[in-house]
């Protein structure tokens, strides 16, 4: 029986492409993805097969993937980050239970969190928390929930969507949650476009932070108590000073 | 003025490796790192100069691969898995201060969490804490408010350095905490020596987890309230299902 690989392209550039993506990706006859993505792969490869659906179409494009490794032809599905991460690996499971003779790996790549922040410096460094702010398929009462906890225990914090033109005041409101247990100096990050043409980092304070706009293709990161700027560079220290 | 490269390699395999990273490493004269890591490299590069240093000396390590640099050689410190989480990065800017002509560049890699969690299936999907249970460098009473936090708010938790020999205990501790919150049915997994030879994955409930030695190699998982395992794999939805 074929496979379904679900393969993590890593940010933007080919670069962060690991090699096992790049060689799944060679091996598969069959790829399938949002269609910006495939655009990315196609013109290295014009003799695969090409699938792709638009945006929302995240169950049809699970179920194309794993109707053409149940057809014996092995699969990937592309997607950018890493598919673990926001991604399209749980849904491929889910779907993949109405085909239980087609085996699905997960061919792991560079997240957000890790692309965005060695474009930053080294803000993650020590305990982390990962948290969307889109509200599209979780309460924001969840979403708050969230921020409040992992400000308070003094994690650094990566946000993925930031904002969408919907929700253009989102970050703001994360900010002010942050800040009830937060100072307003902490030493906060935003890159966009990570790995890609006009990719653009600042580094700034919580307090500017919140009157700050961002958009889609944003992360942002805030630090812990102990996160400093170095020469332009935002570094969360994991404590070996005195080894 | 020649560069730091801080270079992380995937977790293990070769084939978990960017290309940038390999580009970086391939490019560079000096190759600087812990010792195991640096003779994975050396049989690929017997023409390279590679200076390494044992387990502890992290400061003196930055400073000879700074050293190096300043003197006209471009050179790549090497770590496993992503030199921004746990590693070596943030240590580099640091020690970088009193170099401040040497330009520092973070090369980043697939860390544990990502690693691991591509062979479990797809346990981090949504928001998730990231937590180290290592005490060396951070108070206990840090890392409890972390997991309590964490727990509490339903993230999905990845624990590194679960256990060593000064801490067996840890992991059951930890676990302790997190069934104030957390279902003792919550859905887990652990994966020991990822992407290398032995890997090895489980997946068995928080009560289980909490009486399961580990070792340190071995990351954890933790799932939140809706993960659920799909034919011996450990997923958390994102919540597309009724799109």
């Amino acid at each position: 029986m074929a496979k379904v690989y679900v393969v993590g392209l890593g940010p933007g550039a080919d670069q962060q492409m690991t090699r096992e993506a790049h060689a799944v990706i060679e091996r598969c006859p069959v790829i399938v993805g949002y269609t910006v993505y495939v655009d990315l792969v196609k013109e290295q490869y014009p003799e695969k097969v090409f699938l792709t659906t638009p945006m929302t179409q995240e169950v049809k494009r699970c179920k194309m993937a794993l109707e053409e490794a149940q057809n014996g032809r092995d699969t990937a599905m592309i997607c950018s980050g890493d598919a673990g991460v926001y991604g399209m690996a749980g849904l491929m499971y889910e779907t993949g239970k109405e085909y239980p003779d087609v085996d699905i790996k997960i061919v792991p790549g560079i997240t957000a969190a890790n692309g965005g922040a060695a474009v930053l410096g080294a803000p993650l460094m020590h305990d982390f928390a990962v948290i969307s702010l889109s509200d599209l398929l979780t309460p924001w009462e969840k979403i708050e929930r969230r921020i409040k906890a992992a400000a308070m225990a003094d994690f650094v914090i990566c946000l993925y969507n930031p904002s969408s033109k919907k929700r253009r005041d989102y970050l703001k409101k994360a900010c002010e949650m942050m800040l009830e247990y937060k100072s307003p100096d902490t030493i906060c990050g935003t890159v966009r476009n990570i790995g890609r043409d006009g990719e653009k980092s600042h580094i700034m304070t919580l307090g500017q932070l919140k009157d700050t706009e961002v958009d889609m293709f944003t992360t942002v990161f805030i630090g812990n108590e102990q996160t400093m700027e170095i020469n332009g560079k935002m570094v969360t220290p994991r404590g070996y000073r005195n080894v």
